[in-house]
């Protein structure tokens, strides 16, 4: 008899190499602090967190959430619209519309959730062009909508601008794209995207989940890094990456916020950001605007790595952010890579897919402000080593069978 | 020219009763505080809260949380398989799968993502039937998911026999419910729908969101209570409610659980539960585990004023638990009624469309285990006042159109 609980992940092939290898880079406990990180008991470098600017555990963003906690309890226990409304949700949004230079600003419980409140804003004669490369959470988010979706290839505008002359000229169209892509670390075509969106009337709908904090003098995302600030019609992002915290951003004209605010299933059935996530934001919103010399600090050190690690003769594909991918190709060879980086000291992200196409397995490396120089130099020593030698790796009856991992 | 932007809240009746009162019942700022809270400056009583045991401004919880915070920061910035895995995840969930006495369980960062977890459970040739008063998160994840989607009557255990008869037998088949329901304080009927699904070979997997916690001598939820722990084949819930946190719970088979963390895009593609949150988690099963008389307390309080409000001719339908909505009606009536209950110093939930069915609005009350009985005595002579004179409302142009409230 057929049942729902049958499913398995043999059809993955990155699951299928982690039990060939015996490598098991997923759901590894961590502690981490200042760039290091606990790992089995032993101190290794992170290199392979979103908390670009160090935030997370910034001990004025960590004073402001114990204080918000203290004063306000763990959490509101309900929706925004009903009892779910602190004065600091309101405080944190105009604060965050402020900074983007929005009419308005919402927070929602998580990036994913506000990813996916673009579902409202999408009728059913409506069409979405959306960059084969966006994150899940705005696909799903897509997927959620009533509006038929149109894929471009990833950062392709000739594609896109071909499908948008093929569409319904009456149409209600949207484009939308992340600001810089987390897999890849590379950044959307942001002034071809609103020349595009411009001539066929479309809207610009970004996802600055990584970019928001990070780029740009002032940190206000992909827009400012462009010297297009205001160029972006609305603004998805999140609190879980430079703010150091957990919740997600809406940011556009007051009436979008608004209706969003009313419409967006995600936001009217899910209980509200608890005050600890309201109050870091806050407080690493204050280091995000007085403190420009960690985005300085992050670039500087990311494009050490990606130089270091070229010469090294690794491939970092399109990168030109702290997200730094190295293509490794086969999943084998991927969690294989892993762990002799793990053995070095360093601890980064073995991604396959679905996060990125079958047998294009990358390592992801991602520096932080807090890094100092000798972090920096230790991840190019382990990469170093890592081409040198054979994986030490956990003992596991395949062991014989690993080989060194060519990184092109 | 079309545009998406130009989507607007003039097709709910509810928001333009709003307008046409001039009553504000949404995103009101609070700050809530044993059973009490501050609106606009003023102390009322907070019963439109979903923290049954009113675990999130206990002194203990809190004092877990902002201790988390001190110790782990207030975000791992990244998602649960990459680097957002702490010692403090494990040891949740260890104690939840413990508690709900399943072979594993998981957390996920919202209680609306762990719903949306079940998507990657549906594959396209299952069929999934679901209660038409489920929760808006877990129809989000049917949607997503690949199965065909069958809806039966709420809790109307014939329409969903028949159409079980009625599907293919060959398909592997799943029923999904709420366990109680937040809009009506009413329970699924879990005896006929374990009988069903056995006779079907149809897995059963309850949305315990409001019923965990609260229900059952050991506050195991809908299946203790009714004296089949154990039946339930997979459970989904929230930390929002009963344990005063913010997060998602995922119960049942390890290997389920297992492969719905190595496959749901609601797990891999979202930043993992903050330190704060997973402590606060912690410390409230502690307390639901070890005083039970806030179980016997608010239940018992529910009792109390369902009787009371059935004594002032109100009409609370099928609720058994301490969610109790009061039947309204229309839009305006109900923001009316909001009203009134507001300025006689009792904060409640207004709901309509989409939350219930148009035209069927209800003021929405729920109690806690920390409410005294003055609370609830306030609770019902504001009920009776309302009944007496009309609303004295904010001042606009329409208030001479306001007339007493009838609750049948």
């Amino acid at each position: 008899m057929a049942d729902v609980f049958e499913k398995d992940l043999s059809s993955s092939t990155f699951f299928q190499a982690m039990v060939r290898t015996g490598i098991r880079p997923f759901y590894r406990s961590t502690h981490t602090h200042d760039g290091e990180t606990l790992v089995d008991g032993r101190s290794v470098i992170m290199a392979g967190s979103n908390d670009y600017l160090g935030l997370s555990t910034d001990p004025r963003v960590i004073a402001a959430a114990a204080d918000a906690v203290r004063r306000y309890g763990t959490s509101c226990s309900g929706a925004r619209t009903l009892n779910g409304t602190l004065p600091l949700h309101g405080e944190l949004e105009a604060r965050l519309a402020n900074f983007l230079g929005t009419e308005a600003a919402a927070v929602v419980t998580t990036g994913f959730q506000a990813n996916l409140a673009i579902a409202a804003l999408l009728g059913k004669d409506d069409i979405v062009f959306s960059d084969m490369a966006n994150h899940a959470s705005l696909v799903d988010g897509l997927r959620l909508g009533a509006a038929r979706r149109v894929l471009y290839r990833h950062s392709d505008m000739d594609h896109l601008a071909e499908l948008l002359t093929e569409a319904d000229p009456d149409a209600a169209k949207v484009i939308v794209t992340d600001g810089m892509f987390s897999m890849g670390g590379d950044l959307c075509h942001l002034p071809e995207l609103t020349a595009l969106a411009r001539r066929h009337h479309a809207r610009l709908i970004v996802d600055g989940a990584h970019d928001i904090g990070l780029l740009g003098a002032r940190g206000r995302g992909v827009a400012e890094h462009f010297g297009m600030h205001g160029a972006i019609d609305f603004h998805t992002g999140t609190l879980s990456k430079c703010f150091g915290s957990t919740g997600g951003i809406l940011a556009g004209p007051a009436h979008v916020v608004d209706y969003l605010r009313h419409a967006a299933r995600s936001i009217l059935f899910s209980a509200s950001m608890p005050p600890a996530a309201l109050a870091a934001g806050v407080a690493a919103l204050d280091i995000i605007e007085s403190e420009p010399w960690r985005r300085d600090r992050v670039l500087n050190l990311a494009e050490r790595l990606r130089n270091g690690l070229a010469l090294l003769g690794y491939d970092t594909g399109q990168s030109v952010t702290p997200v730094v991918p190295v293509r490794i190709g086969e999943a084998a060879d991927c969690a294989r890579m892993w762990q002799k980086l793990l053995d070095e000291g360093v601890f980064t992200n073995a991604i396959g897919a679905p996060g990125v196409p079958e047998g294009q397995c990358v390592i992801r490396v991602a520096v932080q402000a807090t890094h100092t120089d000798d972090h920096l130099a230790r991840i190019l020593d382990a990469f170093a080593a890592a081409r040198r030698r054979p994986v030490a790796g956990p003992r596991s009856p395949q062991t014989t069978d690993q080989e060194p991992v060519s990184a092109r």
